[in-house]
Order: structure tokens, then C-alpha cells, then sequence
């Protein structure tokens, strides 16, 4: 950490901010230029706080150096984790496609959609038995009946399921269900849930926030690795921004700057960051081409008449056809289409 | 609804769109234009839901009219509501400022806090004991202790309790000593929660999500109303911009825009949309003139010791001198600051 | 400057960066730690320059510490500027009004225009005769003779003309009518134009690029005053945000900061800003309460006839009627609204 | 266009639209709800203006329905457009990479750039010889003499010159050594210099404004085409978001939706998106997964040595390895890298 003194800063408030770095454990470096005092404060990660600096008198800035996240950081871990679904492997050689649709709506819907996005080449089944819906008004899910459907999908295809965990009341429902639980964008700091998951012994599909920072992201990841659970898969799925021609501004450049700075698993949701059918294979494949580890993509049936995100929705020809893309995609940088 | 059907859309895809708007109950305005056709679809907002209009052949654009809110909207109730706490009123002539440290740390300092706000004409005393933090290495809040404390300075000050619920587990408690529950930024979206809250017979402030619209906003409020809580006080925070030079940046626009669109009383947050103590006074000041009904702003005995969110806190001397200020400001729209 | 070299970077690699940056006359703090080389790099601000040093091996990131901008600093010149037009001070103890027309469209419009914001208390005159608009087929300004009016406007009515310049090449002709030259917010990084202005005896307002960070805007402002011109004044106008129910956001936080880091006046165009102008009157008031040194706003005589931002401008009865409550307003801060 | 009325608007406000859209030449469809009044305005979108219906009172609000360019719409357009420079096709099958140094330093570094290019199968030579620069104390280029050294590499090599034109003044000794103008971001919305450039017979590179979108940044292509200049390449290069870690977010959505929208080629300049070198050949593959027409890209014999974004430049051995990476994806698509 760097801490800037004001030009006017006389010593005494110098002073008093080096006594509290001291007391706190820090090394300290300390650079007296002509214009101002500057002080570099190193301090073991692992015992990270809270200091306020910045409220003491004479401090102009203070600047971290150091990444807040230990376990989700790169120089925790070097190679790359890999997360296991049973026989699936994310996170390494193979990109694992899950598929489905936004909501379970129905026993026949749910299960067509299954055959088909497993003909394709997917590897997981998503879809939400309960949904975060902006309006009060809107079809909230099936709720459990949602969640043995998708079971029932599974055991009828080899698919695994990763379906939507937005409260810790039915977490344990949702874990019995489902192979991977999935924190969504507006709960990736719901620190109350990120605590709960990191108790279950299942992986965690985590979405970045639509407004979160790269670095907030892991944040969360570190809160459910602080509570024991290391199998986190990160999920970029857009981020909000000015532009509103597309729902979301997809950022592709998290795929390498997360693998830059984390070892976790990284995989991207086209269908909800565009929220237009016809640019998401487009986007599908420049996620792979960026090394994504996966994606999450919305198939319906028949998106005309989808309960939720029908517009959003690829038809089952338009899966298909994207799937071939992305197998060649996937074998320029030497990998595969997961489960082919 | 206005439906803009593409240029090339033959006149079965309209059709296909017509049938499935008479089906849903909407009343059809047709306007066949030389390059495109046109639909206006109208119903009664109170039957709201999901059709997919946008995944249907040949649509191009689907353009909402109506707000997709109804009991929080200004349409459904003309004259402005007014939240009563004991004996205050919120929204009316009285401004309020809810002031205090941003975490309860301990007896002693919340105590010297809750005292000297009161002095300076606060009304209402805020201060965090479940802390939502960005790390899970950071102080989390004393928990029921802290409530307990601010229960003994309510009974000491008369001042009112402002404090956060986090989770619908914790929600029981807090209910049993907050006088208004807080909803924070992060879960303003967490549907579940705002379902709880609904059900508990005590205002609830909203606090603005930091990358929500206005529109978002109002819906997380009619969430609340439409689960039986129609005491809910919105509240401005800052909304994360580009600009990284303040935290966040304060849309003091929402202001007259609320009043605009909404009946409820709207307050706002300087100390968390800046982050600087030495901007909170001109944007409080500003958020009166800009027609706020009350002010959330952090407070601590000595900011430089504080556990969580010093920097953007205030001494208690530079928040005396900015009551006199808002008691100016008000008094040139004909209102006064509470409790004075 | 602050140099962070990568956990794996070896000595040669320090020794280089260490090298280059004597080379560049700073003087150095070297700061090793376990596990990290920190380097402190001081240097005179006035030989600002480029080096190249994220791009060295081994470095991981490179922090600035001082400001990038001087002349526009408030450490340069701690006390606030003055610029003065004509008898008019802006940046002292009197807020300044500009008010008038989008742009001037006729003799008939404007010279009532300037007659009524005068009568309310206005002391300069705005109105746009080179326009700058996002569509080719909008109306783009009168030019030469929209000069010729803002002219006989002041002759009139004493009020001082600012308008707006867009190219080096209608400069000379623009200078020759107008009392302050208007750089707009798509030109705020137009570096040939800040030059060509730079040269031109006329004090510049500068409005903020709408995606500009206050240090690139009060970067802007450096290569005018670089250039030899110092009376820059500064203007906010809103930034794009996702918002997009105002058409901007007014980050009325920008006017505390840019009176922290800089000696320059700062006044507000909340017209542009919110582009309704049901929601101005509020804003204009909130920004003499955050301490503005002047408004820039649009006022037209019917604005359901304007060829121009009519949306957003206020009708002379509004303007009158917002006057009244500047005035009081300014009052309560010690301030009172120029020209009464 | 949709004009929604207020829900209090009488029969004579609604009259007054009506009579004012007829007065311009609208059809007009009227549909009288029982909660509201919407007007369908139907009228050539080639006799665009501005009607300042938005302020005439009982309006609620307006909403287009037609884009308002034409020129650059793939309606007006339905092939796409290819760009000849020489040989050279742009928005065909091929792929042209444009590459070289930010800014033209010296004769040695020109040259020594421009010979590695070509040999790892670029077809076209990036370099500035006027630069703008945030800072007016940065290196603001070599200006004529960069442009001779432009051409000699372009005499020694074959590859034809992209260079950046910043001012109307210059443009005619720029046109006279480039074979594509540059429009850079900044000047986006430089109408006067969009005006001019439209005179020249030279092909146009026109950026994306930082915070431009996509709609406003086909309407200043069509300034450009109105103007005569049909040659207009569009280039996505990242937009100013909230998230900081790279220099701007890429938005890839660009490309597929500017191909839906528009008949222009798109090409993308990952390097002053990402500025960072390292994330820079991952998101160039991914613009040609998701369909671009080309790409830009800093190159730099030396990056720690550039005067210039060196922390963006590739090496040549970077490079090199890159363009392997593009044919193979290219090649998934049916397309090829130009001149190989």
C-alpha cells in the first residue's frame, strides 16, 4: 500500500500515520521527496483489515498495491484449478457447453429441450426452476416441481444440471437437485448466500455482477473459497453500461484478465449479456476464440413461446448449426466441444 | 406496447402477431405505413406478464408505453405518500436527517454519536450491526449487539433506528428493534428478501441499486407494496459511473424525477455516493435545494479510528455547521429540517 | 510515480527499469519487500514526459502520484481565479447567469430572448450560431448572421455573449462578436482547437467532454492555459451514464472536486445535462447549493416553436420563477446572483 | 415516430400535435385508449427534421421508430459495401490487418516496423505522424516528415498507409500521403471535420467515440456519405465503461449488430481498447470469430523503447504467432487474412 501525504502535511500527521502502520504490522519505506512525503507500507496478505487511513489529517491518497483476494489470486495457485461435475472437467482441454432454457415452463418442454441440446453436442442442462424476476408480475418458476423435472431431464440424457440458487431458505432443496449451483448477477454479493453455498459440497457457477469490477468478482469468489468450497466456475455474462442496443455490454476481455490474475475456471453467458438471438453466436464463438472454458446458452423449443427470454432464446437449428462453429473454433487453440 | 413489425414482414407474421396480442387481451391500433407496419397494443396495466413478442417472426422492435409499475406510480396516487415512524413523518414539510457511524462498534462511540447528532437536529440515528463488506476479511458488524445498542441510544436520545437487514434469517430480529428497516444497494434485487420485508409491519428504506434505473428502482418498491408494505422510503446513493475520482457518482436528478414519476418520499446518501468527507457537505446541501425529503449521512466521534468507512465519514463539528446550512436551504422552499 | 514489479521479476530486470528512470532525472526509493520490488520515482512535474515503463519486463503496474495537469492545479495557484468579462467577475463572490436560446433562429427570438433573461436577472446572453447535431439533416445554426444578432442582443441589453466555437477555421470571425468562447462538450479534446483558442485574447468556457474524467477535463483546460490563455471556465454538462431516463447524468460532485484539485470557476449547464425541462429548475438550484460560480441554461420564448433542444428549454415565466429561488439560494452561502 | 399523450391532455393539446405533425407531412394514425391517447406519425425518413413535439404541452413522451440515418442503413443498402484501397477489398472474404507502431518515430523504427508486418501478412501500415495526446507536454508526433517516412515504407514494402487526420488544416497534406483517412475517436462528432474528409477521395476509417452509440456512431458515417464520400470503414475500439482494469471494454457486439444494421465493413483495434499487450492477441481472435472485416493493431520493434503506447504493442514474435492464430479462425468462417 502507498500512502501519498498532502504537500502541506507537516511532520506530526506524518508521524502519527507511520505509528499506525507500525502497530498494525506493516514494514515501512519511507520516501521524503521535495513536494511531498510518500510512504510504502508492506504487510503479509493474510492478515488483511481495515485501516482508515484516508481519514487521518494530512493523508492525500492512499494506493493498494496488492490484490485484495488471496485464494482466488494466480500467485495463490499457479496452475489452473480444474472443477469436477462427475466425469465432466471444467476448466481444462474440453469447453463444456450447458444449454436450455431460461425457465423449466413444462415436463414436455423441458425434456425436448434436453434431446436436443444433448444431440448437439452439450454437455450440461440449465434452466431456472426459480427466477429473479425484475417485476413482481412476471411467471416466477416452477420451483420444485422445476427442479425434479430437471432431474428427471438428466437421468432421461446424461446431462448435468445447473440450475439458480437465490436464496439460503432453499438452498438445500436446490443442492439435492442439482449438480451445479448457479449464484446469479444479482446476488454475487449477496455475502449472506455466498456464505451459504461455500458450506455445500457442490460446485458454484458464479456470475459476475452487471456492475461489478473485475476485482469485485473474485472478491466473491474468495468469500465462498473463505468458507471452504474452492470449486467456483466464473461466469461473465455482461456488463451495464451506456450502450442499450444490446441488453449488456459483453466483456470478453475478462476471459483473459481473469485467467491472468485468477486460476479459477472461466466460462460466458452470450444469451443473457445480448439479449438478441441473433447476435448471440456470433459472441458464442468470439467467447471461445477469447479461451473461455464455456457457456451457458439459451435454447428453447420454440422461443415464440417462451414464458421468459424468448427473445434471447436460439431455436434448436440455430443451436445446432453454432455448435459446429464452435467445435472448429475450439480446435484452432488445440481444444474441444466437451462430451464430442 | 408499440410493435414495429420489420419492412420484409409478409402479412401472415403480422396476423400470427395480432392473434396472439387478441388472445392476451389487448386492444389493437393497426397503422399500415407505405415501408412498415405498426401496431399499438393497449390493456389494463393491472394484468400484466410476459409475451414474447420480440422472438416472433418478423418483429423488429417491441416498444413498452406504460410503466411496468403500478402501486408506485404517481398515476395510481396523486398526492405524495407519507411515512410515519412514531412521530415523524417522512415526505411532508419536515426534512429528515439520519445520521450516525457507519458500523456500531461499541457502546461507548455509538452512544457519543447518537448524542451528538441529536444535539445537531438529527432525527433518526443510523448505524450498521450486519455489515455488508466486500471482503470476507473485513469487519461483518457486533450483530445483536449492536442492535441492542441502538436500542439503549434510541432510549436515551429519542431518536429513531434506521438499520440494515441482509438476510430474511436475521430479519426477525432486526424487525424487533429497528424502527426502519434498511435495504442496501447490493439487495435491491434480492427478491426474496424484498418479498420478507413486505410482510413485516415497518418502513422500509430502498436504497437505490448501484447500477439499477429509476424504472428498476420503482419496481423493487412495487415488489414491497405489492406484498402489503406500502411504507417505503427510496433512497439515492450514487450509481457507478466511469468517473472513479468520488466512489460513485450522485444522480441528484432522481430527485425530481421520482417526485415525477412515484408518490414516495425519496432521501438521499451523500457520504456513500462520494466516499470523501469533504464532499458530503455541498452534495447534502444540494440533495435539499434539489427537493430530498431527508438525508442518510455517516457521522463518527473520530472518523480516523473508525472501523468501517472513515474517510467518507463526518467529525461531528463539520456536521453541525452542515445542519445550519440545510436549515437555510429548506427554509428557502418552505420547509424545515425535522425536529427543530 | 509508483513502480510495482512482478513477484517473479529477477534484479537485471529492476536494474534496467532503475536505469531508465535515472536516465529521466527521477529520483528514486527502492522498497523490497518478501515478496515484491516496490520502486518510488520522484521527478519536477514540469518535465512531464512518456516512458515507456509498463511495457518493460518484470514490471507489473505503474501508479502515478502527482496530478498530470500544473498550471490548472490549485497547487499552482492557490487561490480561486477570476475571469473577468467586461465588468463582469465569474469565479467571486456574484453567480452568473447565461441564459437564452439553444440557438438563435431569428432576430424576432433572440432579441426577446435576451430581453426577457435580463429582466430576470441574467447577465450574459447564450445562443448557439454554429450548431453542432448528431444528424447532417438537422438545423445547423445561422452562422455569420446569428452573430450579427447575439451583437445587436447585447447592444440592446448590456448582456455579454458567449457562444460556441467548432473549428480553428470560423474562430477569428467567431472571436470578433463573441465575450467568452464556448468549447463544447464533443470538442473538449480537440487539441488543435484548445490551441487555436489558446492564442485568442477571450476567456474560454470548457465544457466537459460527456464521457471526459475530471483529470482529462482539467487536462483540457491545461492546453489552453499551456497555450497562454488562463481565463478558462470550466463547465459541467452531465456525463453518460446507463441512465437514460435524464439524457445525462449531472454529477454535480464534480463542482467540490474541481474546487479541490483546481483555482479555475466552475459553472453548470443543467439543460443539456437532464434535457427535460420539468427537472432543470431543481438541478440549477442544487448546483448554487454545491457551490457553483454560474449556470449556463436555455430559455426560450416558446419553447413548443424552438428548431432546437426545445425539450429541455424552460419558458420565460419558469426562468423567472427559478431566478427567485437562486437568489435566495446564494443568499443562504454568502453569494447573491450577479447583475442585482 | 410514437408520440404518447399525458393522461391528462385534453382534446385540444392532442389537436395541436396532430395539426403539427400534418403541417410536416405526416400520416398520421390515431389510437384513443381509455387511459391514454398515442399518435403513430409516419412520414419519408429522407425529409428528417426536428420538431420540438417533445415541448409542446400533453405530451408525455416521443419515441422513434425509424433510424435516423439512411445513407449508412443496410435497408437503404442490402449488400454490404466493400472498400477498394489499391488491390486491397475490405468487407469481402478477406481480413486486411492494418499494423505498425502508435506513432512514427523514426525512419529506422518505420521501416524496421513495416518489414515485420508485412512478413507475418499484414497488408496495410498503422502510424501516427500527428497524434492527439491527453497531455499537451506528451510527444505529439513528427507530423510532415512522419508522413514522408509513411510513404517511403509504403514505397519499400507495398503496404498501403492508414494514418490519423485530426484538423481540417492538415487533412490536404495528409490526403496527399495516406491511402485511408483516420477519423480518430475523439473526433467522432467533429462535424466540420467529417464535412471536409466527406470532399476527399480517399477511403475514411472512422473510430467509434469513446462513448458513442452504435446509432450515433452510423449517423457521423452518414455525415460523411451525405457528403459524398461513400468509402466509410468503420472501427470499434472499446467504450469508457466503469470497469477500469483494461483501458476500455471492447464491445464485440459491435460488429454483428453494426453488419445487422448497416452495409459497412467493421473492423476492430484491440490494442487501444485493452491497453494491454497481453490481452490483446486473445481479443483479435475473438473479433474475427465474431465477424470483422479487419483489425488494427499496435506493433513495435521495440515496446519498452516506444515514445508511444508501448504498453500496448506487440512484439514482433508476438505478432507473428498471432496472425497464425487469425487464418486459423478465419479460415473456420470461410474467410482468409488478406495478401496471404
Amino acid at each position: 500500500m502507498i500512502i501519498v501525504m498532502s504537500p502541506k502535511a507537516d511532520e506530526n500527521k506524518t508521524d502519527a500515520v507511520l505509528e499506525r502502520l507500525k502497530r498494525a504490522g506493516f514494514q515501512i519505506h519511507l520516501s521524503q521527496g521535495v513536494e511531498r512525503t510518500i510512504i510504502g507500507a508492506i504487510r503479509d496478505r493474510t492478515r488483511m483489515g481495515d485501516l482508515a487511513l484516508a481519514a487521518m489529517p494530512g493523508v492525500e491518497s492512499v494506493v493498494p498495491i496488492l490484490q485484495p483476494y488471496k485464494l482466488a489470486s494466480r500467485a495463490f495457485k499457479e496452475e489452473g484449478t480444474i472443477v469436477r461435475v462427475g466425469d465432466i472437467a471444467i476448466g481444462g482441454e474440453e469447453i463444456h457447453v450447458m444449454a436450455g432454457p431460461c425457465a423449466v415452463e413444462s415436463r414436455e418442454q423441458l425434456l425436448e429441450a434436453a434431446r436436443l441440446v444433448k444431440e448437439a453436442g452439450a454437455t450440461l442442462l440449465r434452466g431456472g426452476a426459480f427466477k429473479p424476476r425484475t417485476s413482481p408480475y412476471s411467471f416466477q418458476g416452477l420451483e420444485e416441481e422445476g427442479l425434479k423435472l430437471l432431474a428427471e431431464a438428466r437421468e432421461k440424457t446424461g446431462l448435468k444440471v445447473v440450475t439458480e440458487v437465490m436464496d439460503a431458505s432453499t438452498l438445500p432443496m436446490i443442492a439435492e437437485y442439482a449438480d451445479i449451483l448457479q449464484i446469479g448477477t444479482r446476488n454475487m454479493q449477496n455475502f449472506f448466500l455466498l456464505r451459504e453455498v461455500a458450506k455445500v459440497d457442490k460446485p458454484v457457477l458464479l456470475k459476475r455482477g452487471v456492475s461489478a469490477t473485475i476485482e469485485e468478482w473474485l472478491m466473491a469468489a474468495e468469500y465462498i473459497m473463505a468458507g471452504g468450497n474452492y470449486n467456483v466456475i466464473l461466469c461473465e455474462r455482461g456488463i451495464r453500461t451506456y450502450e442499450s442496443f444490446t441488453r449488456n455490454t459483453l466483456d470478453l476481455a475478462a476471459i483473459p484478465v481473469v485467467k491472468h490474475l485468477s486460476h479459477l475456471p472461466i466460462i460466458v453467458d452470450p444469451s443473457h449479456a445480448i439479449g438478441k438471438w441473433r447476435f448471440v453466436p456470433p459472441m458464442a464463438a468470439a467467447a471461445v476464440a477469447a479461451g473461455a472454458d464455456g457457456l451457458l446458452i439459451e435454447v428453447h423449443p420454440n422461443p415464440a413461446e417462451a414464458l421468459c427470454d424468448g427473445p434471447q432464446s436460439l431455436t434448436p437449428t440455430n443451436f445446432q448449426s453454432l455448435m459446429q462453429d464452435l467445435k472448429s473454433v475450439a480446435g484452432v487453440f488445440g481444444r474441444k466441444v466437451g462430451g464430442n
